[in-house]
């Protein structure tokens, strides 16, 4: 599937994926004449604007593609059969169809979208240009998913202000946890010419909702610290161009240590007055080439990263001295949360890395400038198949926080086994922190509805890269689009979200939207199944993350540990006898955590050290639950495959293929998982499989 | 200590370990006036060779570091005080003074020492030029460790015929598994041109006794593939002129498909016309630049190297193919038995990779050219610091054999840990084979006493690189030194070796000589006491094979089980009941590992699979003797750095200083596998130790 020449892939694009959710398939007759109606003329009074002239483009290729109608334009609302494109500011247009109290509930992302089925038109306002394009693709969405368009009156906002994405992209075109091909921007340490691909990236992103990315990795090295300076800048605006005419804003990751990498400066302590100039001369230059320039991410003092910790200041210390330079402008800081001691002793039990981002942050809360924004990963460890929330989210009224999720399936199978993270990902929003009582969950917490936030939302590291298909594996691409729709709505369900996917992607054959929502649906509880239980994580090779190791960080320098022994398995982070980790959440989660019996099966041993022969609430002990879930877990890949299999002529060839093979492997791959796991286990509990399965 | 320009290496070589055992260290003028009379004037009948111009070069080079004496040279005895250096065609100049029956009992190396008191004269008499550079190095030996040379009359040939290292150089640079910095013959792609190194280094393995040198990786990558073109056979060449001067022959190993990627072939089947051709032709040109080329050592169908299996043929047909290019001028094809299945599934108890090169080679026993040498490693498995010793010794009467040791530390302490391999190294000689029953040794099986082999001997990694130390370890040196003495005599003990070594490379002071011989002594012990119990080897970290990682192959697939679970450990290797390996040995060996009561301690988990339980020899449990071996290893370990650290002034400072940090890791480290071999097998048997120490 990977491979071939350009010419091939765009001959191709239709059949490999390339397309993505954005394939705007060709629809049936039937279908074709239930739209018809709506489709012949676009009116668009604001031609001006490279939003709005993303939205046309979009909306003609797309009904062309679907309908093969090619619809005409016109500045003003004509008879019937029109499609809208207008801002508040062209209500003329639209006189006495729209209801202005609903125009007052849009926020500068928002629009409204109302059928006249008088007309057989369709309005689509948005507050401004932005609306537009974000209504567009709604439009768009409705007819890819032969959704009705009887009736409709919406009224959309984003519920997230910063709905964002982190590519890892190093210059030298590798792709820091990257599992799908090189980087889409860079390649021998210069960008790349196709900047077509990074268009069509952008419309994909835009599509979903998505309106930041960050596109060079956070761990910043030699090369990559000069994307800030005239070297490099004309090509980073050159990105912000695409970006923008897709609403999308253009940040960077920065090398804390510039000052002295770049400026030749002997120090980056934040606050030496030389340090703060320099940053201050430097912000003003990157506005000088990218006025809109939307900030940095910053990963400091981590994982052998500079940062303040050198000078001996803290983090507020230094991400300030960073957002004053920005705040003339409008930018803001990224401050990465992910701080921890990467140097722990094994022997040392006393230090758990679960506390680290909370013991680091909590007490500077109030300290940080409004332009600052806390990113914080979902859990307190590191993208795990199941790990608890950090308990930061809530904790920390006075600082912006944004939520950090992996889209990247870095400890979830890589991209070469199907883990489809929205339910993931729903759960961790849905979370109730009790940050305000019952009723705060973290969704409310990164929304900025519940705190007075400057900037808040969510952000995530992507799954992207230049393999033809985008993300590798086909069916990975629906978290990326997933991600972005619940960063725009965390109250879509995932089964909403799921099959809205299919439909665009694949079509709306029955068959083949249930078997591959289910498919989806099902697959993170069945990659959980087979590989590390109960929520202690790791288990993993260390370094690349792939592949089954019980043992594999277990001695080592990460703080990863699960401390299975001859009598049973766990993390004891409680407070009453443990690294007190349990004691960070408020209260009522606090002592669901700290107690054995109340806390969720789930998340089981990342709070206790329970013996093997202990109940869980299901009735198992946890040595049958471990045998069963990652026998139960092969059974599952293996019908992932037959289920996927079964679809052979009705998923285009080359797609289907690339995916079978991917499900070849995870089976195989899956029966690894569960022979170590269970091997290891058996060997070190001596207790048997009740059901005498074979375990080596 | 290690770095630095070549103007400071230079002017350190005296400080810094360069000069190694080759120091010749000032002496003190009680000795000086002891040796004096000694000292005049060298008698050189022969003056046009190489090689005997290296012998006076080194007399020159050594009497003078010494003693501070110019010698004279002269082509007659001349009174007193002469050095003789003579052949057996040169016997008129010492008419009478040495018995010719004597000369007749020397080989093509061997050489007459003999004092003549009555004029202080010392004549050294070589069958060839080669006899006279060993004996020249033999009486240096004699006056570095100021041993008499009085009533001197010795007859010393070398035992075995083949003396060999294989440095496992890249073209860029890099050595695997290289502990010591980079190559000694390469970086970026070409030659160094540093010869003047290459030459110091053929002193020092002339120097031990090794006379033949591969200098290229066995594992031959595309550049390397290279070496046998007339791109770089002239360097080759230029590095064969080098060793020529002091006895040493050169070899190469070779990319088995080169005829494919030289020669443009479309196959390397050994059986293909074209293909023999074109080696006969490729040969040919070797020869061309260097008339007396040894041959060459090839790693075939191994680790994913090329070879015959690829076409169906055996690795008779494959090696005699090459033994027939190389029969018309003399060369040798050296043929490495480490073939194994290297993708073996864990779970799969049948295969046993220890079985594998016996499985391989035995049956094929008689079908080998003469020229032919199975390259075989000193046991069936990888170079552990305790393994059996392989059961092809003595089993193929028919088939030449070189018996292959590692210099090189790769998997006891990659010369950052002190692990002092002559102890092992003569085990392994020693061993008795009963091939031809009881008084069948492994030494006399190589050495070609036993077996009417046309060639033999012994070859090892080469643990040497560019550090100015050549070994990382200076007391790694010991380990170099040593080799080529016991390939020399295999009669030698590890003490006697040892006290060369300490005397020729830190002087004569008795503490010095007693403190340091005693730490080599005992520290391949103290390594085996702290990393892997019992024989059972492994247990390191995957790839770089440095660090404690009890599971770290045990689910992989490279053959390299511990099978340890809540009972017992050990890899049943018997015939009763499990692979059937110990079958492999003759019947009094077979036995003897056979029976779990007779098997000696150190390999009992290499053989038997038994509960930590069970009863050693030395009445401990298992799981009693790996805590208390644990504990006594880091011990030893912390007792070596002290008794270092006491010779502080009395070895130059670099080296001391060096050497120190190494122990100061090695105590650190062994702590780390004490740790963890500890914990983990205290977390699998629940059994605690006897002694209550501190087990995490």
């Amino acid at each position: 599937m990977i491979g071939g020449s350009i010419v091939t892939d765009i001959l191709n694009r239709k059949e490999n994926g390339y397309e993505s959710w954005l394939a705007y398939l060709p629809k049936s007759e039937v279908t074709k004449s239930n739209y018809k109606p709506f489709l012949k003329n676009i009116v668009l009074p604001k031609k001006d604007s490279v939003v709005v002239n993303s939205s046309k483009e979009e909306l003609l290729r797309g009904i062309s593609s679907m309908f093969q109608v090619e619809l005409t334009i016109s500045t003003v609302f004509e008879g019937t059969s029109n499609i809208v494109l207008a801002t508040a500011d062209d209500l003329e247009q639209v006189d006495g169809l729209i209801d202005t109290d609903k125009v007052a509930q849009l926020n500068s992302e928002g629009y409204l979208m109302k059928s006249v089925p008088e007309s057989d038109s369709i309005i689509i306002l948005g507050k401004t240009d932005k609306g537009i394009l974000y209504g567009t693709f709604h439009l768009l969405r409705l007819l890819q998913t032969e959704s009705s368009l009887q009736n409709i009156d919406i009224v959309e906002n984003p519920r997230n202000q910063i709905r964002m994405l982190n590519e890892w992209d190093n210059m030298d075109g590798s792709v820091e946890r990257g599992y799908s091909g090189n980087s889409l921007f860079f390649e021998d340490n210069r960008f790349v010419r196709d900047w077509d691909r990074i268009k069509d990236y952008a419309r994909m992103l835009s599509s979903s909702g998505l309106n930041a990315v960050a596109f060079n990795n956070v761990n910043v090295h030699e090369v990559e610290s000069k994307l800030i300076t005239p070297e490099f800048l004309p090509d980073v605006a050159k990105v912000a161009d695409i970006f923008r005419a897709y609403g999308i804003k253009t940040y960077l990751s920065i090398n804390y240590a510039s000052p002295i990498e770049l400026g030749g400066l002997d120090t980056a302590d934040p606050l030496d007055e030389n340090v703060r100039n320099w940053w201050k001369e430097k912000v003003k230059e990157i506005y000088e080439y990218i006025p809109d320039f939307g900030g940095v991410v910053v990963k400091a003092d981590s994982e052998h990263r500079p940062g303040p910790f050198t000078y001996g200041r803290n983090h507020a210390d230094g991400s300030n001295m960073l957002a004053e330079a920005f705040e003339p402008f409008g930018g803001i800081v990224f401050w990465r949360c992910f701080v921890y001691n990467c140097l722990q002793d094994w022997r040392d039990r006393s230090t758990d890395r679960a506390r680290a981002a909370y013991d680091h942050f909590k007490p500077l809360d109030g300290e940080f400038n409004d332009n600052v924004v806390l990113q914080i990963k979902n859990g307190p460890m590191d993208f795990q198949v199941r790990e608890g929330v950090s308990p930061l989210f809530g904790a920390m009224p006075k600082t912006n926080q944004v939520l950090e999720f992996q889209v990247a399936q870095e400890y979830t199978g890589q991209q070469r086994h199907l883990c489809y993270l929205i339910p993931q990902w729903k759960e961790i929003l849905d979370f109730d922190t009790y940050a305000q009582g019952e009723g705060t969950p973290i969704k409310s917490v990164v929304d900025g509805s519940k705190f007075p936030y400057t900037y808040c939302g969510i952000t995530a590291v992507s799954n992207s890269g230049n393999d033809e298909n985008w993300t590798g594996h086909t069916l990975a691409q629906a978290n990326l689009y997933g991600y972005g729709r619940l960063t725009w709505n965390p109250e879509l369900s995932s089964e909403e979200i799921t099959d809205e996917w299919v439909k665009m992607t694949f079509g709306t054959d029955p068959v083949v939207v249930k078997e591959v929502s289910e498919m989806l649906l099902g697959s993170w509880r069945t990659y959980e199944n087979y590989t590390s239980p109960l929520g202690v994580g790791w288990m993993v090779n260390p370094n690349h993350h792939y592949g089954p190791n019980v043992d594999g960080y277990e001695y080592d320098r990460w703080g990863t540990y699960h401390f299975a022994d001859w009598k049973g398995i766990g993390v004891d982070r409680t407070v009453a006898t443990g690294t007190g980790y349990a004691g960070q959440y408020f209260p009522e989660n606090a002592e669901m955590y700290e107690n054995v019996d109340t806390c969720p099966d789930e998340l089981l041993l990342f709070f206790h050290h329970v013996p093997y022969t202990h109940k869980l609430k299901s009735g198992k002990t946890v040595i049958q639950h471990i045998y069963d879930t990652h026998f139960e877990g092969v059974e599952e890949a293996e019908e992932l495959k037959s289920r996927w299999s079964s679809l052979e002529g009705k998923i285009p060839p080359m797609i289907f293929q690339g995916v079978l093979e991917r499900f070849e492997h995870q089976v195989e791959h899956s029966k690894e998982w569960r022979d170590i796991i269970n091997t290891y286990f058996y060997r070190k509990s001596g207790i048997a499989d009740e059901k005498n399965r074979k375990i080596y």
